[in-house]
């Protein structure tokens, strides 16, 4: 079975080691010999082992021996482009694209069927972590209510350095920095961006209809400050940044925002870069998933285990995806509730509102502010709240618990 | 799609309502209806839904309409002959039964390569977590060097007591039996043979040979203390009944048995009657799986998520299994090396060898007695020391350490 890769970079680099380092291992896993044919990247590598580089994608398109595409090149230009004319060609195509997935997923995926080839996208979530298949193979059997997950090991790191050695914000981005872990521009991270586009495809496999990422409301940690993680200690918990998917009604919420995750919750103790997905279903309640979401070669051996599914079932179309969206399925987000943190200027012996919980604060000492747990509220009700607190008070911080 | 359910019981059931409640969901999923021709049970179920009993498995052999069927019954007899005959017959099985899949899984799965179907297990190992299936095929990318889980809910109950209430280990068992969480005969539980099992189709999957269970070393809970629970404590750890199967140079290693984990191994934090399994490989480094590993539903979810995979894969047989087992490829156990936890009689100050660690305590005072932590050594050096100790201690318990 011959194969082309797109892109050699951080994955595709450790695609190729994966496959060119366990011939045997995946001979006999897959019933059949993978062979890298072709690899597509605009660099040059004089010194890899691999000597069938090109420039041109038509090298791989017009390749009959092909027949399995790995895209690891991300961004959807010219990636959307290219699956689509492998998936029009009768190619099937493995990725680790989150961007494109969540972006043209639907299309792609309608694509793939119709020309009874596999569109697949194992790595494009929780790097190397099994989820994909198990939320359309093992967990099929119930019905999927909820989805919540630390999707991003660079904001779990940052935040992991704030909780646990006391860095603020700006430190611990500058110590992921240099360690590799986040990018010189973080934004992508440190906004949730990245985390969005990963509950988004969650979301569309899960609940079967297409939830567009561009469209969840989204917020990131950069205005967690170490106050607010000791506010969050004091009542047993730690700040994540979650990503999350409920179904509702007639439709589904889905969120990405920093929370407060009670101690004893299954997501509370994934530390550092690792990743945890935490699903829920009416027949097996939390299942949880973790591991390394990132790296070079988790996420190849990602890919290359969508690779090795495929051969293993050739000629046949695996079922998965989901339906176009529809107007009003993804709800506003202002009518879901939740419990809010709120931290704020002023003196905590003169606020008394019947149903708030009264945060004792065990840091340093700081003068004339103090935090708050509001009762159950929905979004708008909150935001009515914080109107009205301004009125007396600065908002300093404001975050959601998320008690399980 | 017509199946049959052998079995009525607490898993049977629970496939029955399963797929008696979400013929939609199902249907859509799998792409056909699902629906359930015939149940094999000995008893009289009047009040039940279902009006499909039978008592003779003859009416389930030989219904030609019925191409699946769920072997739920426990135990291997009549179930080994049961399945045997289906297979031959044509049909796909599925199953929860890991007594029939640790002891008789190379056999059938044999068979059914050879006919064509599909024998399926993923209920047989941790309830509805997803396990199987992402070590034939998610993790396949991977060459996997160990494989370590909590495997039965109802001992972490047990422990979980212990640890977090202070129970002694009776008391904990007797209420995990008022909660109907430990049968009235806990001997499979408590000696660690339900973990056994598990832990040998886990190394037998994951690692291509057949581990025969009899052979593995095997350890319960019954002996310890909640002294030893307070020097584990006093090191940062928790005891926790492991099952485990290690890759080695020329084989593997197996075994089960109670053992310290520190409080930042993953596999620490799983507690009550949940599951955790954790899987090494060498691209992905460590995954964990974590849910509920009993139960009607759970399990039963498992067991119609194997039929949905056949609906989904009809005239394909799903490459998983492993070869025979060769003598020799299960190790001696007494090769494999740990750090030891030794609690002992006598006076700690007058205890000194250099490499051990020892282990403060500060729980009640106990006289004379005391507890250390070994250097690394083999089992049978770990033999050898206690003989040797033996002449001037009471050896009063001992613990494998299990660091990361």
């Amino acid at each position: 079975m011959k194969i082309g890769i797109m892109g050699f970079g951080v994955v595709g680099s450790g695609v190729g080691e994966i496959i060119a380092n366990s011939p045997d291992g995946l001979l006999s896993r897959s019933g059949e010999k993978i062979e890298i044919a072709r690899i597509l990247d605009l660099r040059d590598f004089p010194d890899s082992p691999f000597h069938c580089f090109t420039k041109d994608f038509q090298d791989i398109l017009n390749d009959d021996q092909i027949e399995i595409v790995a895209e690891v090149m991300g961004g959807t230009k010219p990636a959307y482009e290219f699956t689509r004319q492998l998936l029009l060609a009768g190619k099937h195509v493995v990725t680790s694209n989150k961007e494109l997935v969540a972006k043209h997923g639907t299309e792609l995926l309608k694509i793939a069927e119709e020309k009874n080839v596999n569109y697949l996208f194992e790595a494009s979530v929780g790097g190397g972590i099994p989820i994909i298949r198990p939320l359309y193979s093992s967990l099929s059997a119930n019905e999927l209510t909820d989805v919540l997950g630390i999707l991003n090991g660079t904001t779990n790191y940052i935040l992991t350095q704030m909780i646990k050695a006391g860095e603020s914000f700006e430190d611990a981005l500058h110590g992921a920095q240099e360690k590799g872990y986040a990018e010189k521009d973080p934004t992508a991270d440190v906004e949730g961006y990245d985390t969005c586009r990963k509950i988004a495809i969650l979301a569309s496999l899960a609940f079967g209809k297409y939830v567009n990422s561009e469209a969840i409301e989204t917020e990131g940690i950069t205005k967690i400050t170490l106050e607010d993680v000791a506010y969050a200690e004091a009542i047993g918990g730690v700040i994540k940044l979650i990503g999350m998917a409920s179904k509702a009604k007639d439709g589904v919420y889905a969120r990405v925002c920093p929370a407060i995750l009670k101690k004893e919750h299954p997501l509370a103790g994934i530390d550092d870069v690792f990743n945890g997905i935490m699903v829920k279903g009416d027949a097996i309640g939390d299942v949880m998933f973790y591991g390394r979401g990132a790296g070079s070669l988790p996420t190849a051996s990602a890919v290359v285990s969508d690779i090795i599914d495929i051969v293993k079932h050739k000629d046949k179309h695996i079922r998965l995806g989901w339906t176009e969206g529809t107007p009003g399925y993804l709800k506003d987000g202002a009518e879901q509730e939740f419990r809010f943190y709120i931290r704020l200027t002023g003196d905590a012996d003169a606020f008394r509102r019947s149903g708030f919980q009264m945060i004792p604060f065990s840091g340093k000492k700081v003068q004339k502010e103090f935090a708050v747990l509001t009762p159950v509220m929905s979004g708008k009700e909150f935001q009515k709240l914080c109107a009205e607190l301004k009125q007396e008070h600065e908002i300093l911080g404001t975050l959601r618990l998320v008690d399980e």
